[in-house]
């Protein structure tokens, strides 16, 4: 397919790049900041624009990926070259492009994508919601040809994942940095904690999380507990955290002992 | 060496396991219950005891990896045989060793363990505490069998890193568990979400946390972020998490855009 590429960042940069791996042709890429548009461009041997008008209407899809708030008034400015348009949204309903197209779906890759380092876009899921069977066809069989793992997921579903998707990736990276600034507080290398955060994203590959949940929470073991918060003394923001994490697990465990 | 087994739960299981692989002795398992001391002993060849009295005097070294509040008065118990005691536990000090015996030490695997899974216990890195240089030699050389990640980490160190683990570890794998409660309630498939879950924590195995910190706080998002609380508004405590994560990244990135 011809593919226009809607913006220069992360998402941009890795759908673009699997899309062009993949044989498509990449026919431009916009970005308002035209050193990033030319940057991406040059990555996927397609053109870079930085104003919409300049847009190329001999391509077959335009795939918005840009901030939340700026995919309306983009899709309005693109509906008139009557092409498909989709963007790849968690948080956006369909409903915004179909406002100024019915030539309209989504392509929501449900990965953590930075530009430092490269992702097996084959193993990315990729949820898909389309206006019609047809436009769902088509975009199925894009999406195909660049990842193993598709799925039919609609707007609210999308909701949905893409909150759950912040709890289980945005929120553990911060708390993975909580813990290396324990350490570094301490002279510690966080080179000791790297193996047992792999190791937990690993466990739960084939478990169930609640099924392998280990530690003083999961025991019920209120002294280790009263001692770590004790040792947060000075960081009244990580005891909250602590106290609130620690008051789930318990929680869910009606605090049987599990898995030390 | 000849290794007597203090414990039968995941850390012992574990340990007995890899001490056993690398060619070492297993000489007894002790549990005050005797079926889980049975089952244990009989993976690695070792005799099955559930009374501290049926000790074989013939072994080089207890490893007691039993509940923290318990390794004082077994230590105490054992200390008449005159033979090298370590414990294994992230946040108890040498010291209670070091009141019933000078022959003491530590040996703390920094690894969430289940029985469930196997562990390459050779990425497990192993903390080394000793009373002395010799016995951190023995200590040293005994954990290089089954190691190839040897730190030298004290007391306090230790419980700092204890307590960076269940950030690094606990809580992640409790917030995993969040997720795949999202995603049920729903009817959508916890599949969905595994490929993040690994991808995030393979991230930070070079990069630093901050550095590749993604999703709405850190671009401060407020729409996105307003949007997920009023989501969660049936959950009252999910509400609370999500905004105390959220602040901790704003406050991490003083509201610079980051990676999406």
């Amino acid at each position: 397919m011809r593919i226009t590429i809607i913006g220069s960042g992360n998402v941009a940069t890795h759908m673009a790049a699997a899309f062009k791996n993949a044989g498509h042709r990449i026919v431009q890429v916009y970005s308002p900041n035209m050193h990033n548009a030319a940057l991406l461009a040059y990555h996927v041997g397609a053109a870079a624009i930085d104003e919409i008008s300049n847009i190329d209407p001999n391509t077959d899809i335009f795939i918005i990926a840009i901030k939340d708030d700026a995919i309306a008034q983009t899709a309005e400015a693109l509906a008139s070259y009557q092409k498909l348009i989709v963007h790849t949204s968690g948080s956006t309903g369909i409903d915004v492009l179909l406002t100024h197209t019915n030539k309209a779906g989504v392509l929501y890759p449900l990965q953590t994508f930075s530009k430092i380092r490269e992702v097996d876009f084959a193993t990315v899921p990729l949820c898909i919601e389309a206006a019609n069977d047809n436009i769902y066809a088509d975009l199925e069989q894009l999406a195909t040809t660049v990842s193993n793992n598709i799925y039919s997921i609609n707007s609210s579903g999308r909701r949905i994942l893409h909150l759950a998707a912040v709890f289980a990736c945005n929120f553990p990276n911060y708390l993975y940095g909580v813990a290396q600034q324990l350490l570094t507080d301490h002279e510690l290398d966080f080179n000791l904690l790297r193996p047992l955060i792999l190791e937990t994203a690993q466990k739960v590959q084939q478990q169930s999380p609640v099924a392998v949940q280990t530690g003083p929470a999961v025991r019920n073991d209120q002294t280790t507990m009263d001692e770590h918060l004790q040792m947060l003394v000075n960081k009244p923001q990580l005891q909250d955290i602590y106290a609130l994490l620690s008051q789930g697990i318990i929680k869910n465990n009606n605090g049987e002992p599990g898995d030390k």
